[in-house]
């Protein structure tokens, strides 16, 4: 594998993110497909010791948010990075349309039910960033069934604003407290899109994935690239970055999502928690009791 | 591998379980490590091509409750078995001290809340189980902290028959409903159980999982083991079997383990849904739509 540098990806804030400016496909990390498959599984293999390290010492958490237009690929980078990591430290969460119960809360509250427990990965397959996407091309979501009072949906321009202003405060206070948030928005072209499209169409396996919706929401597909841009300038910050990640080579995509998750979690200062020599004078006792 | 009759583990409700007629040691399964591994992962693939298609079907759930005395290999045989499924249709809880908030509760309550999804396979590490067990070796936690009215815990006999009586409703109920219930027993010997705890002791890497209390527990061995016989007798049904594990070989554990859940995958009726004549011309125009 090629060294993946992912500083090229990020954004923190520091500069202007333009999504016409930015590629959805990029040289390839990996040879060919064999070298692609030693690359991912030894990245995957990293992933499961930082997470079970993360696990043991249980003081971190971790957030793993994936963004992307219909068929960009999140299923498949989600199964392909997470296959290996220990399923007891792990959490996926897909959000679809809210149920009736959810919408009688505030907007952030089914998915702040299913962030992560200390020692975890939680990934939430969309996420709350859905309220500043398909709900703000289609406006009428909120001003029709999202039960605000009247005056809170006056001036969409400063509802927007208000949220990625919440947001960026909920993932800060996370941050505060231990659990990093890490967001992925894969990034698809519109050609790509309809090749993927067409094909869940045409192969029966891929079928069942296929959902017309996607088709109508295609048709938006301006607006959408508007509401992506604005909101990752607007939620882009130095402790929870955006990382933009091509998406137009699958498992180009994948080797960088993995290599990204690796770094982060090589930030966190993590040890085995290790036992003090009173500790082990205690253990040397239990185990007299244990052969007893 | 050679072949693994499921049927010699099963409790379906049919026979008496006797716990100290039963092995905890029987014949491998494996010839050596390697072809442990290669079994291990050809069962891995099965379980996740299996759960792939139930994530499209999407009409059936799957439950599978781990139980053991400590250190017996539950993290572990869960890790093997399972590290391979699409981590999106997979959910995994460890069930611990109940929270204040669960408490305030019935006690099926906190479990019922994480069931799983159609589509999904949800992992319970220890469960409403632990109700007839760790509450029934130490009734205290019944009579003083359950929060229950005085009446319900006079006659202790009548509380312990009520409560097998609700799990079993709760999972003939759920079978009924299309989510499936597989109950693993993973019965460990106590020698063996003394090697592994003193094993956590002093292996470095393994001192973070030592948890005083299970020292305590063992004390309380004989009283766990007449817990286990009584709610597997109880609450056995054809349903929703019990399967008893041998547990003192970790290797021989995880691969009966997985092969019992892929033959309870494979008894669904599943199939990937598949589109009607009708549907198909519909498709047709759909991709002349994408492709405009």
């Amino acid at each position: 594998m090629k060294k993946i540098d992912t500083e090229e990806f990020i954004f923190n804030g520091d500069g202007k993110f333009s999504i016409a400016q930015t590629k959805t496909k990029i040289k390839d990390f990996y040879e060919d497909k064999e070298d692609y498959e030693i690359s991912l599984s030894q990245l995957n293999k990293q992933l499961d010791e930082l997470q079970s390290m993360m696990y043991a010492h249980n003081r971190y958490g971790l957030l793993v948010i994936f963004q992307a237009m219909d068929a960009a690929g999140k299923d498949g980078t989600l199964k392909a990075v997470f296959s290996g990591v220990n399923p007891q430290g792990l959490k996926c969460h897909s959000f679809k349309r809210p149920t009736e119960t959810e919408l009688e809360h505030d907007f952030l509250w089914r998915t702040v039910l299913q962030l992560p427990e200390r020692g975890s990965i939680t990934v939430f397959n969309r996420s709350y960033y859905e309220e500043v996407l398909v709900v703000k091309v289609h406006p009428e979501i909120v001003t029709q069934n999202q039960r605000l009072p009247a005056e809170l949906t006056d001036d969409l321009d400063k509802l927007w604003k208000n949220r990625y202003e919440d947001i960026t405060n909920l993932e800060t206070y996370l941050h505060r407290n231990g659990i990093r948030v890490v967001k992925f928005f894969l990034n698809v072209s519109k050609e790509e899109q309809a090749e993927r499209l067409i094909e869940r169409i045409q192969d029966p396996t891929k079928n069942w994935k296929f959902d017309e919706q996607d088709v109508k929401e295609r048709g938006f597909w301006k607006e959408y690239q508007q509401a992506y841009e604005d909101l990752i300038n607007a939620t882009s910050t130095h402790k929870c970055p955006w990382y933009v990640i091509p998406a137009d080579d699958k498992k180009n995509m994948r080797l960088i999502v993995a290599k990204v998750l690796a770094q982060e979690l090589k930030k966190l200062n993590m040890q085995y928690p290790e036992a003090s020599d009173e500790r082990h004078e205690e253990l040397k006792k239990l185990i007299k009791i244990i052969q007893e």
